[in-house]
């Protein structure tokens, strides 16, 4: 691997964001260098409502073709390095998009997605979300779905799942899954982040963790320093293994307040306020003003180089874990590696530069 | 090009089929030495009913591979072609699958669609069908469909469309169109069959034939002889040019009764005894004793070589003509020919050997 400065990684790529898209934040995501991105299109939209949110994104791609375009496969990355634009990759927050109906699952691949959370927040058909009071594990259509999307090529992203739920999800599911955006509990404990034991077995199955800009998962909130940003990345490899674990940021940018609430509570229940008992008032909370948006990358990429890594653990973090990743997971199961065959935690304490 | 005898023709391709699908049928594809095949996946479903018609199909791919696939591209006629199996290709009878939405046609062409009448014997949000007393032409949103299906790579079907809708698609259509599976109304005279007026300007556009063997569309229906259905095939070549016939035999196999009263009413009556008046019982008719299934086409062949035509426009007719349209139509516009560089019509009468 070649190595480069920190402040240009080869590749760049976002494990996740919700912005209010805009002409403005496409030319941002170029101007920014960023490679590629996973986008969530669904949070409680169905499969129908879903479809159409890919039609808006359709109509964007065919817009901006000097931007954007829509992202289905590793390779697809790479052209968008060699192309100067990002390429965009989609995912649903919540498996409402496949019904009850497993049909869908490659459905939904077909039509692009990449990336399916078994829950969020509540109980799904499939799993339990983190905020449930008890977490029964993954469900019998649970299981067939796992072994669906290990066919077809969608990964499994339980980053709005219970911890039993997750646990059993990665020791279930025959190809790696993720976490897409989240943090250690263990750096700053609320119920979207994740234990050490999780962290631990999520990586032991070659699998990924893009780690959190959004504020609620961040250990001071909006006012988290870049500092312990980067430290808590360094515990994270410490813990993980460097290959494990990439950017997830969670940006919403530009998104009205009223987002967020909808987020929350979607249409499962006619009592918005009891939610902010949970999680405080429904308002976007402001970015650290080290990551205000994609122009901001690079700052990230010096902070890690600040936090000790070496520039080729910087290029893995910042874009290239998640591009071989990408690789391995987005195709058929056939002619994919198997689980089995993840790459090995190399990186050890002490060895940063 | 190379020369093949009558009976072993490079490409077997039939442009519509809608059987009741079953192991034994695709045996009988494989069997019968058929390349590809356009299936019709919808005639009165919605886009979730026709989601699930795919999902159904998903289905036998899996469990079929060694038989059949979901072909996308003409690429994948060749590649069928080299394993010995048959590629499937999806197709609407109704443009119900877009609703009132024109990003559907995106969405439809990702799933698969890639061809799509703008009616079915009704008036539709886009045309008028073959069976309704006033053809109004291409409707406001029929003229964007177009459009869009141009840009997309969707083929526009004129089957079951009236005269006028017929010659104003193919007139505002960018690209070459189809009917996919009808003869001339000047050999057997039925609202189904077309007017020379309507075959001459489809080869003019670049469009193709497929010359059906369902008995409504057959002088003589279902004692139509082989040799009255060849010569009707010479004469068609005559006047559209060999280049612009193919087969769309319209092969309804082992399908129950009950399923043709479903084609002709779908859900738009609460009297489908009425249609009786004008189509007769809702009964499948049976086929000629020379064309029975996908183990015929060799009598076709045979047949077409009787009726005149050399062995190269035979295999032109029974599939590489289709092959070449594929390659043509399947793919984004930007990339394909435009509708003016269409192939020459070559053939003349007398040229026959």
């Amino acid at each position: 691997m070649q190595t480069r400065t920190p402040q240009s990684p080869g590749f760049l790529i976002d494990g996740l964001q919700y912005c209010n898209w805009s002409e403005k934040i496409f030319r941002e995501l170029k101007a920014g260098g960023v490679t590629a991105i996973h986008v969530t299109i669904c949070y409680h939209e169905n499969f129908r409502e879903t479809v159409s949110n890919i039609v808006r994104w359709n109509g964007w791609f065919e817009r901006f073709p000097d931007l954007i375009f829509h992202g289905r496969t590793g390779e697809d990355v790479r052209r968008a390095a060699r192309e100067g634009r990002t390429a965009v990759f989609f995912g649903f927050q919540n498996p409402l998009p496949i019904e009850d109906d497993i049909g869908l699952v490659e459905i939904c691949h077909t039509l692009g997605a990449r990336f399916m959370q078994l829950s969020y927040n509540n109980q799904s058909l499939l799993a339990s979300g983190c905020y449930e009071a008890h977490d029964t594990g993954i469900t019998r259509m649970g299981r067939e779905v796992i072994r669906e999307m290990n066919r077809v090529g969608m990964v499994i992203d339980m980053s709005h799942s219970g911890e039993r739920s997750t646990l059993e999800a990665i020791e279930l599911s025959q190809r790696p899954i993720a976490i897409t955006h989240a943090n250690p509990a263990s750096w700053h404990k609320v119920l979207r982040n994740k234990s050490d034991a999780v962290l631990r077995a999520l990586a032991q199955g070659g699998g990924m963790l893009g780690l959190s800009l959004y504020p609620m998962h961040l250990a001071g909130g909006s006012n988290c320093t870049l500092q312990s940003f980067c430290e808590m990345a360094a515990r994270t490899a410490d813990l993980m293994g460097v290959e494990h674990i990439g950017i997830g940021s969670d940006l919403c940018q530009d998104q009205p307040d009223s987002v967020v609430e909808w987020m929350r509570v979607g249409r499962w229940t006619k009592h918005p306020e009891s939610m902010a008992g949970t999680l405080g008032k429904p308002v976007f909370p402001q970015q650290p003003e080290w990551f205000r948006g994609n122009l901001d990358f690079g700052r990230i990429a010096a902070g890690l180089a600040g936090a000790g890594f070496a520039a080729d653990e910087i290029d893995r973090i910042m874009g290239l874990n998640w591009l071989e990743f990408f690789d391995r997971s987005f195709g058929p199961a056939s002619v994919a590696e198997p689980a089995a065959t993840a790459i090995p935690v190399a990186r050890m304490a002490g060895e940063r530069s």
